[in-house]
């Protein structure tokens, strides 16, 4: 299989980590160089003991000219707010990016700067893809700059998609209950991700409509509905390390909708997508049938008794909610196959 | 303090070993006997290692006579099903039971029919009364057969109570997903408890209306409102071993409604409660303040963006939603005050 | 009954808040205030959520003279080091000091110096007494200045001391294998203790003779010996909240020791101790039925095959190992019963 | 790359899982059949959903014929004492046989008949090797019947190896004191295994010499040390999913050995093992690092103060312990490359 160069900037967080497991696996990947701040100088290994013995770089300080140097595609793991001035810097050098922060998710740059403040490179707001391949596909193809989406809208646009582009449920009054794990608030220390403090408990946070990524799911879903999609969206905190499940309520436009046509929808939507497993009914997806995997699973049923649209949607957060997609985004890039190097499945339990 | 010789029935399970723990720190209890079919002829200390040291008896193999001849209360902790038949034998023998099973629960015999099956003693279902100090305070202190409530009704019915006493949202379209640590499926095994198979992982159950607690929160909201209350209702399991969090998502009568309104209605009803803790508007309750306790956390907080009221409501499901509630029962009952031998605080962390 | 004015110096740690809980419910304690930098000028409630309602003042800033004003007792949960120059100004005024710290815990000076660095305050350890009721209780009777010891060498000191004390093994060649859940690391954010890194994996640390705790135990089972004694120690951090277990190994003197022996050791040892628990032989003590207590489950066992003697000791290390420890000696101080306000039992499960 | 028809007796267990996940993985793998008695006649994506989508076979009630009729080669999952009469029924029509249970793991008899039971083909005995690529390589290229070794032998024997067959401790007086996830007592229903009992606390179990799989484990040792080895072996009960650390405390021969010595030992022996990873004698391995691969991480240490030579030891024990075990075997019985199929990373955190 022919190999692409590649360099990974940021590989102290989480992200970092997954992305570096998956591109060592990835057989149409050669992996060049891999940055970090905090463990520059370090070995691999003594960064991440996970790959000893797998790959024998050291990690190295930022420098726009090293990376162009030492690869064609860059995977950028960074925070949002710092990513925006490094991948112009990147792309500047004509290197094609994922950027797995949210700097170019939005379209409009008003609302970017209403939630995360100042953006360093509006003029490339443009060019970038929204990184959500079962959405945009054909444009993924040819973009240099792909904005690859985040866990709790990953796991909210695959579920809501099919229902809002085949106009089966109202575009308002939607809720998104998601809870998330752990590993979701990222390595950066915080009395919220303090063992003890996560462990036994389970709570909310940023209750009523105070998460930034509110943003760019409504963007995506009011493009889809072709009406302005506003969500209730609550995240919660549950002590587990990986996985995302939301749990999404909507009402269905007319009295007949079943389960069944959701599904159809979801179908014929996802008919060329290796990573959406639907299933009956009936079923209750569970975060661990996805962990350490690509796949997200979509589950739909209707509450007789209320006529309420139930939708159960399951991720692992670091994987299709962030690494994975970013390699699925790659695949689709440089045509490879979509899931080249992301049929792992979940080691169970 | 004036002792009340009081027995328990069902000492095995989870909330027989949680009602043990506290009817032998309370004050006004003289513990008599404790009974368990499992266990029967085993000292304490084998069963519940916990207690070693604390009290000495050996539990006993049920006997509607034994139970009679020990004590003047009951604490019935048994299956849905296998309590009516126990509860009838002890009241037919005089004493005051406190049954925490839901064979008490429902005013309808129908609707108890259709959830649970046939029942072994309707005719005692008049006498009953709703175990739940807060909505039935003044009924309990007269009651001689107490429907003690479980935890999913009790979560919820604390959170909306005030709402739909106030008419301060709408009747129908109401959301309660809730989250349940895996004790509340009880000491009984099963793969969906087996640790391996929920420790990191989390799932939603019973969905789209299958969940037969169902009835009892829809009866007494009903109730309350003065009109039907469906409710679209979505259990989860995670993993965690004690708490829930009940996250409630109602729409407004009228367009002004604030979480200060809300709060008003709540500190109102809830002036005599002291298991109730109201939280501010901004603050989410974590499950990890009230384990072990007998306290409930709530909060409220309105969308501005979609006008969506939220509820948060978080309990130790076996103690505010089991044990913790029998016990202020009894002491409602028995003119103890309220929170007698229920003061213990969380062991945060 | 009677009550003494108490203050907590410290309270934004797991030990602080613990001693809160543990003071707030015991009724022979009038808390007077709390100190703590952090948290300083706010209400309790908002440091501590899960007080709420149960005592109401604000936390104030440390200064000696408003602490020595507020009371005659002060408990100091400081971090070692930080905590001699305060119980030295608390000392000069008179004060009574239950201490949390490492800080006079080791009567050698120059032992305190290699593993701590220099002491703020070396006039005051010939007074301090070492805080294990169980091996001083007398000398607490007497004492202003009492060094409360941690989790570990609680642990291992119940475990060992009727076995060196009754020279029933080997002064040489004890293994001691402990394992810690992880608010034993304190609530100082580190990456070790982070959920994601700790929640689904276990690992030792500090290998090899590299924990400082290893100086107290040394020092007090050398002084039970009467010889000179050296652990290899091994502490574990283990994904729980709270708890520890010492599986502890070593060679009986003399070839026909039996675990009755050494039972009856600690039965004598132990006899007016309530806080110990003894189990049978062929017990395992779970640090699950510790929690939120002060007691401490022994276990005795001889390996026939091998010789060698097992020894297991479950603690939960926030209570007994920390502020319930604190408490138990404050109450022989002031003499209350020694388990005063401790006699809560775990929530089991 | 060839493939070798391969089926799998014994689905419906963790090992069963693990070994789908890892064959469905494997280029060289053809999987022909499934059998699992729990699961006949169900499609696999019911049973184990992780998989939906990427095998479609049904799971097969065991039939010998069936199984012979379908693939040369058999991977069987079963428990102890049942698996050898399907082991012997497959062997006699020609079948290459991995076999994970204890049945052929012991070259004596009379041992197995101790702590196993009667043997249902004792006759196999003497053909049978022992499974542990890293002590028997040779061998396992010849065999027809393999007995791969479980969790706790594989953790324990690769940590020992070196030191044994280079005499560098004493063969008496080695403590292994080992921690394994809740996995390693399998899927059958028990109150052990029952979430709620497990989840937050720890315990040791099988004290004092009563663990059957010492037998296999002294077997092998002492035939590396050529003299008796006799173990003082704990397991414990750790709260989380997978991942074994085995603790090891033995003797040096003379007084100079060093970590160093220990590890030159290690690296001969294992120099042609991709499966183990030799880390610095500072480091301390965690289960985190190889949850999901096949490697075991191992360090070795000295303490300086008590002579101690203290060794960890860590592996997944689904992987490393059972599944990929088996899966290496086959690899070197079928002359792929000794770690084909088995070079997942783990998916850190």
């Amino acid at each position: 299989m022919n190999k692409v160069d590649v360099s990974l900037v940021g590989v102290s967080g989480y992200t970092g980590a997954e992305l570096l497991r998956l591109l060592l696996q990835h057989p149409g990947v050669q992996l060049s160089r891999v940055y970090g701040n905090d463990s520059a100088g370090q070995p691999i290994e003594q960064v991440l003991p996970s790959v000893a013995g797998r790959w024998t770089g050291t990690v190295r300080a930022y420098d726009a000219d090293d990376v162009a140097e030492g690869a064609k595609v860059a995977f950028c793991a960074l925070p949002h707010g710092a990513s925006a001035a490094i991948v112009r810097d990147l792309r500047a050098r004509g290197m094609v990016v994922l950027d797995l922060s949210a700097d170019f998710r939005l379209e409009d740059l008003a609302t970017y700067e209403k939630w995360y403040g100042s953006h360093a490179a509006p003029q490339l707001i443009g060019e970038a893809v929204y990184g959500l391949v079962e959405l945009h596909r054909e444009a993924i193809r040819e973009a240099n700059l792909i904005a690859v989406p985040g866990c709790y809208p990953t796991a909210t646009l695959l579920a809501l998609a099919p229902l809002l582009r085949h106009r089966l449920v109202e575009a308002h009054g939607i809720v998104v209950d998601a809870k998330s794990g752990v590993s979701g608030a990222g390595r950066k220390l915080a009395l919220s991700a303090h063992y003890a403090e996560v462990a036994a408990g389970l709570r909310a946070y940023k209750v009523g409509g105070a998460h930034r990524h509110l943003a760019e799911m409504e963007e995506q879903l009011t493009a889809l509905a072709g009406a302005p999609v506003r969500l209730t969206f609550t995240p919660h905190l549950t002590p587990m390390t990986r996985g995302i499940l939301a749990t999404i309520y909507a009402t269905p436009l007319g009295t007949k909708l079943s389960a069944g046509d959701c599904e159809a929808a979801a179908r014929s939507m996802y008919r060329e997508s290796p990573s959406v497993v639907l299933l009956d009914s009936g079923s209750c997806p569970d975060t661990l049938w996805v962990q350490g995997t690509n796949r997200a699973y979509l589950s739909y049923c209707v509450d007789a008794r209320t006529g309420k649209l139930i939708v159960q949607s399951a991720i692992d957060n670091l994987v299709k909610g962030a690494a994975g997609q970013a390699v699925q985004c790659f695949n689709v890039r440089f045509a490879y196959e979509e899931d080249e190097g992301l049929r792992g499945l979940a080691a169970w339990p």
